[in-house]
């Protein structure tokens, strides 16, 4: 990787947004969109960090996702808050509905976000971690495109369709997971292929819905679910509640409508929030406390908690800034001069 | 196994509601665990049918199961309904929930129930087959006693905690998962132990937290998660959201207060309601309608959806009435005749 460069958090924020302001983004959707690709980048999730930048242009270039999207607020007062996305990336949208779904968990106990037709390139845990901050508890799930199949099955059809919660500690980094329900992320096989190393068993299918160690075949195949029939079951799960359910595409539909899965696809997504004060109201203890115990129990006997190492990075980042090496920044320098040219 | 002996769904009813009734349960708590149990014979889950009826009696029996107990329903108006169990079986406290739980969904689109201070011995499969029946999702979650290690881990610490989830469908059966989130249940291993086989890998640690394919030493040490660190994740929010969120004990909790694992353990449970029509308002499309294409796309691919062989008992049962063994016949005639004291 050679020499690598010290950049702040906020220097990075900076190249980023004058990239997607340069790209022709309008200022909500360049805001929102920074704020979660340098956060990756911040947390040492360079999957989704510096890295996501091209994909994001190569999808507007595209058409399709909207540069100039205003997310509309739609809520009727119900435990049911909408948001339309109007075809701009995820983030907007989420920011844009986040105050009133916390109020309304505040104010019901539980409430749910539904975001319909956003453009999907990011994690998860910047939605649940966003309500861990406000002293919720969320949970959030969302389709992809179709890639993986069902266990017992043999075709793509469902997505990695990732599953994200978060539980709020008054002290120190939340509790956050946010895994794909693939047994591995499609960019893992990738890498594997190229590198000319075999897949383990248990990841992928070949085009005839066979079991594959070949890592090109599985390419051309399917991934396979974590957790054999029990992940294909909340995969299935996540299709339902957060394609279906919300009226929004399944992981097929939103392959069909994008015909590749080289740019990101459209679709929606739930989040759901939980107020851990209202829930446990009139009961003994303080859920906030008791919560300490049970991670202290699991920490105590030499297990981890989910995010422990993103939010370590997170705190070197801060104290220390964001080492970049010259390809990122050559790339970031690149497409704030060029724009959407440099996609070459 | 031997002879088997036909008895109608009905005939199987009317015998366990008279063992509950003669062991000294209140008609409100032997009504609603005799259909629990009836409805799992019925539909060839044999581990939650009759079998479990000796577990029911020998709990009663330590003084852990309240046979008087009289659920309470308590609700503010808000998205979160609980009813108070009052120390008896969980079912009574569903049913005394269930119509205000579906009234709310349909009512805000989400709502959840807490049950509190319920004894547990049964599947989750009837909470969210209830709700969809009444044309709604349902996601149901409790956790258990401390018999898993989380992953990474060494010590039993989370329960085998069952997630199940319910989706209704206009015809036939409801798309129904139910499982625990453990590799397996805890009885399987018991099984290969008695048999003297090994155990398959990652099933279990022995009781210094390493792996082992021993029964007996996985039987003194720890389950593991299903799907390792994603299935340890969900067993952890399982605990969050339906121990600690609804002010009720976690596995960890429950063990230590009942001492043992061969009585059924005190504790709460979460159950979460959506109405698709509510979430699906002003967007294009039937959810219902369009959950059939992705069920037809699982099954035309030669995938199974779960429950389908519960549900193929269950026509089998209602057909032909459900086939018992003598044992079984045995069991049911001295628990009418003799009470708890055929407990020996």
């Amino acid at each position: 990787m050679g020499e690598k460069t010290m950049v702040s958090v906020a220097e990075l924020g900076r190249m980023v947004e004058s990239i997607f302001m340069r790209a022709g983004f309008n200022a909500q959707q360049a805001d929102a969109i920074t704020r979660i690709i340098t956060a990756a980048e911040r947390d040492g999730a360079k999957s989704h960090g510096v890295y996501r930048i091209e994909g994001c242009l190569r999808t507007l270039a595209a058409g399709k996702v909207s540069p100039d999207a205003r997310p509309e607020l739609i809520d009727e007062g119900s435990a049911v808050i909408r948001v339309a996305a109007d075809g701009g990336f995820s983030p907007a949208a989420f920011d844009l509905g986040l105050p009133a779904l916390a109020a309304r968990a505040e104010k019901l106990g539980l409430a749910a976000l539904v975001i319909n037709d956003c453009v999907h390139y990011s994690a998860l845990w910047p939605e649940v971690e966003a309500l861990t901050a406000r002293g919720l508890a969320g949970l959030a799930m969302c389709p992809s495109y179709a890639t993986v199949a069902p266990a017992g099955g043999a075709q793509p059809l469902l997505g990695t369709n990732p599953l994200a919660f978060g539980w709020p500690r008054a002290e120190g980094a939340a509790y956050v997971f946010d895994f794909a329900t693939s047994a591995v992320a499609r960019g893992e096989i990738e890498l594997l292929a190229r590198a000319n190393e075999p897949l383990p068993e248990g990841w992928a299918l070949d085009a005839d819905g066979r079991a594959t160690t070949d890592a090109e075949a599985g390419l051309s195949g399917a991934l396979l679910p974590f957790g054999g029939h029990k992940g294909s079951a909340i995969s299935t799960m996540i299709e339902l509640l957060a394609g279906v359910m919300i009226g929004d595409l399944t992981s097929r539909d939103a392959l069909d409508e994008l015909g590749t899965l080289s740019l990101a696809p459209k679709h929606g997504e739930l989040i759901l929030a939980f107020s851990p004060s209202r829930f446990a109201a009139g009961r003994p203890g303080d859920p906030l406390a008791r919560a300490e115990v049970l991670f202290e129990a699991i920490l105590g006997q030499g297990a981890r908690l989910p995010g422990q190492r993103r939010f370590a990075a997170r705190a070197r980042s801060e104290a220390e800034g964001i080492a970049l090496d010259a390809d990122e920044l050559a790339l970031l320098d690149r497409f704030q001069r060029e724009g959407l040219a440099a996609l070459g």
